[in-house]
């Protein structure tokens, strides 16, 4: 009934940093943004929502029309993105032309390469072919 | 470059109750697990990682061949899984059977619903139809 993960969440107390790694560094496209509260971003089928965990961990008012219950994690998170694997070199050229620091970078036992990074904010922002958990897209 | 959420991840200190809720009452196919360090679902084309923190706040040991970052955060996240908006009546029904508490249930200004819940560890699950940002799945 489920059919995927439609949005994936990570905390950045600086939105615009957030824009600039997910929208400049990373190319998605920017689909919404509330200033001080959040900045989202399409990446393909799925949504990638940053927040600043400071504004969502408050309820809505009472009565409100659109009643978002309050969330908001501490500390580093972790997303892992998608990436075609003939795709994979160009999108480390990317990060590195970008001064993004590649902090790890290896081979899980199947043969699927994963690369990982930190967002501005701490997250572990992973990258990595579908074929890592068998799946095609 | 980058074609969609292949991981989101939440935390979890009891991953047993996860795998319940995750596995049991969301039906979510699970694929791998690590006692005390995490519990993994598919969920069509992507995954849902349910990490114990504390477990994954840990760094790898220096030279390990899987040097896989570290990461952690407390606090109510956020996911947000896609279903078919002829299936969310359904839905609901199920995870009220389940005795699942729905903690707010609207529709957005575009006219998707959005229904609310709390996985057993307090992060906020959502259920959405992709239509919601205008993806088709």
């Amino acid at each position: 009934m489920l059919t995927g993960v439609l949005e994936a969440a990570v905390y950045a107390d600086d939105l615009e940093e957030a824009r600039r790694f997910y929208g400049q560094v990373l190319g998605l496209t920017e689909i919404a943004a509330r200033r001080g509260r959040h900045v989202f971003f399409r990446c393909g089928g799925s949504v990638v929502l940053v927040f600043c965990a400071e504004a969502t961990r408050t309820p809505p008012p009472p009565g409100a029309a659109l009643p978002v219950p309050p969330h908001g994690a501490t500390g580093a998170g972790h997303l892992c993105l998608a990436v075609a694997e003939a795709d994979m070199a160009a999108l480390v050229t990317r990060l590195q032309k970008a001064g993004v620091a590649i902090e790890a970078d290896f081979c899980w036992p199947n043969g699927v390469r994963s690369v990982y990074v930190r967002d501005p904010a701490g997250n572990s922002v992973e990258f990595a072919a579908p074929r890592l958990w068998g799946l095609d897209r």
